[in-house]
C-alpha cells in the first residue's frame, strides 16, 4: 500500500486497553496515514499515547470535528458510539465500531475480516460494526468448516481473560492476586465476586432467557455473520483469572459428516488461523504460550466428537484485544482504504 | 451412629492432599471408629498428622498388616492401590479406593454415595471405588435429572482447579503466581506448560481418539455409574488457575422435554446439591465464594437450552477434594458402617 493513497485516520477511546492496540498495530502494520488522530474524553484530553516511536496527543472528542477525517477507529463504550459514531460518519468519516451499539441494526454490516468482507460495501450508515471478541475467534475458526460442510448447532463454553473487561479489569486481577498472595482481602470492584484464582459465569447483563448479554452476541452475531439465521448456537461465558487471550471448548454438529483429519486439514489453509494440534504435553494452544500478543486464531484438541456421528470438538485461543477487537478493525480499515486506493 | 459398633479405620495416602481432607471429615462428621491409622509411603512415615485435635503418627503403608482393620480409605494413586487395595482385601479390610485403578472393573461397583449407594453390597473384591472428581460432582447435580426424564446426552466443558493434580498442584500455581508478580520466570514443573493467569486443556494423557484420559473418565464412569450404556458424552477437561473446586458448563439433552423451572425444582429437593440461581451479579455459584470447603455441589445458571427442544444448560461447582474425592469416600464409609450395624 505504500504507493497508494495515505489517509487520516482517528482512534477513539485511545488511552483504552483496546485503543492503545489499535495504534500499534496501526504502526506495526504500516497503515498508509497521513495523520493519526488519538481521540477521548475531556478527562484524558491533553495526555499523550504512543504511535510507533512517536508520542501523540490526545485530543477532546467532544469537540473534534471529524471532516476531513477518513477513517474512525471507535472503542470507548456504547453510549459513546451512539453519539459520535453518527456524528462522524454525517462528516463523511467511515466509522468501524468496536462496540455493540450497531451491531444487530440490518443496515450495519457486521464483519470479520476473515469470514464476510464482501459485506464492508453495504453501509448505508456510514458504519461498519466490529464483532464481540468471543463470536470472532471462533467464527474465523468455524467459517472454513461452515463452507465446507455446513454447521447446524454449536455448544460453545468460553474462557475469557479478563482484558475483555478493559484495562480496569487487568488491574482488578493484578490487584486482587497481589493482594491474595499477601493474605489481604480481595474485595472486588469491577467484577461481581473475586476473579482471582476464581471464575465467574456472568459476563454483561442477565436476559430474560437466563442466558447473559454477552452469551446471545454470540447467538446474534454468528447468524448474521454467517448470513444463516438456521445456525442453533448455546453458549457458557464465564470470565476466568487469565490477563490476555480468550479460549473456547467448541463443540459443533456440522450437516455432513467431516473427518477430524479433513478439519485439520481446511483450517491449516484458513486465513488467520493456525492449527497447534499435537496429542502430547504442549500440543495444544493456551492464552500464554501461543495467543497473547499474537495476531492468529489458534485451534488445537481437534476431534471426532464421539456423542454425536457429525460431531466435532475443538479448542480455540486467540488475543481477545488483537484478533478479538484491535485487530480485526484496522483489517476492516485496511480493505476500507484498498478500496479508496490506499 | 453413636450409639454402634466403631470401627478400625486406615487412610492410605494420609500425608496427601485428598488423605488430609479424608482424616478432617471422618473428625467432622464424627465417623464411628475406634482406631485411625494413617498410612502412607516409608518416606512420610514416622511424621504426624490432625485427626481433629489430635497428632498422629504416620505409618508405613508397606509393611502394615490389614488383618483387624475394617474399612481402608485410598488416595495414593493408582500404583499404590494396584499393590495394596488387593492385600487390604484379603485380609478381611473393605477397600474404597479414590483412584482410577479398579473404577472399570465390572466386578467393582463405582459409587456416589447420593446417585447409586444400592450398588455398595456388590463387591466380590472387597473393593469400592470413587468416580472422578469431574464425573462425580456432574453426576450429583445430573441423576435427578436423569431419573425425571432421561438424559440422552451430555456436553460438558470443565473448569478444573489445580489442587485435582494433588499438593504439588496447589504449590506450583502458588510458586508460578508469586514469581510472576515479581517478574520472574514462572518455570513449569507439575503441568506441561504455565499454569499461572493461563488454562490447560490437558489433563492425563491422550488417547488414540483425541481425548484425554481424564475427559473419557467422565464418558465411562457417567455410563456406569447411572447404569446407562445408552448415555453420550462429549468432555473437554481444561485446568484453570484455581485452587480449590472444579467447575462445569453442561449442556444436556434429554429424552423427555423438561422446564428449567421443574430442573430448578427438581435439584432444589435432591439430595447433596444446593441451587444457587438468581439472575443478577453474584447469583451464582463460584469456586470461592460457595464451593471451596463446603460439602455440597452447587448448581447454577440453569436455563432451557436455546439451541435444542429437549436441551437444558448448567453451570456445576464442587470442592473437588471434598465431594469430588475424601467426601464422597467417607460418605461410602458411612454407608458401610450402617451395614455393619455402626
Amino acid at each position: 500500500m505504500a504507493e497508494g493513497r495515505k489517509f487520516k485516520v482517528a482512534v477513539v477511546g485511545a488511552t483504552g486497553a483496546v485503543g492503545e492496540v489499535m495504534l500499534a498495530i496501526l504502526a506495526e502494520r504500516k497503515f498508509p496515514v497521513s495523520e493519526v488522530v488519538p481521540l477521548a474524553s475531556e478527562r484524558s484530553a491533553g495526555g499523550t499515547v504512543k504511535f510507533g516511536n512517536r508520542d501523540l496527543t490526545v485530543r477532546n472528542l467532544d469537540t473534534y470535528d471529524f471532516a476531513g477525517t477518513d477513517f474512525g477507529f471507535f472503542s470507548a463504550g456504547s453510549s459513546v458510539s451512539k453519539v459520535h459514531g453518527p456524528r462522524a460518519a454525517a462528516a463523511g468519516c467511515v466509522v468501524v465500531d468496536n462496540t455493540s451499539q450497531f451491531r444487530y441494526d440490518a443496515d450495519i454490516p457486521l464483519v470479520v475480516s476473515e469470514v464476510n468482507p464482501h459485506q464492508i460495501p453495504n453501509r448505508p450508515r456510514g458504519i461498519i460494526a466490529n464483532p464481540n471478541c468471543s463470536t470472532m475467534q471462533m467464527l474465523v475458526a468455524l467459517a472454513p468448516i461452515h463452507r465446507a460442510v455446513g454447521i447446524e448447532r454449536i455448544n460453545v463454553a468460553t474462557y475469557q481473560s479478563v482484558s475483555g473487561a478493559g484495562r480496569s479489569g487487568l488491574e482488578e486481577l493484578g490487584r486482587q492476586t497481589a493482594a491474595m498472595l499477601n493474605f489481604k482481602d480481595p474485595s472486588p470492584k469491577k467484577f461481581p465476586v473475586q476473579i482471582a484464582f476464581n471464575l465467574i459465569p456472568h459476563i454483561d447483563d442477565f436476559q430474560d432467557n437466563g442466558y447473559t448479554k454477552e452469551e446471545m452476541k454470540v447467538v446474534w452475531e454468528t447468524r448474521k455473520i454467517l448470513e444463516d439465521e438456521s445456525i442453533q448456537v448455546n453458549p457458557t461465558a464465564v470470565r476466568v483469572p487469565v490477563f490476555f487471550g480468550h479460549s473456547e471448548a467448541v463443540h459443533i454438529e456440522t450437516r455432513e459428516k467431516i473427518s477430524a483429519e479433513r478439519v485439520r486439514e481446511l483450517l491449516s489453509n484458513a486465513p488467520g488461523v493456525v492449527v497447534v494440534d499435537e496429542r502430547k504435553p504442549g500440543g495444544y494452544p493456551t492464552p500464554v504460550t501461543h495467543a497473547a500478543g499474537k495476531d492468529p486464531v489458534f485451534v488445537g484438541r481437534i476431534r471426532e466428537d464421539i456423542s454425536h456421528p457429525r460431531g466435532i470438538s475443538l479448542w480455540v485461543v486467540a488475543d481477545n484485544i488483537r484478533k478479538g477487537a484491535a485487530l480485526n478493525a484496522i483489517q476492516i480499515g485496511e480493505l476500507l482504504a484498498k478500496e479508496r486506493g490506499g
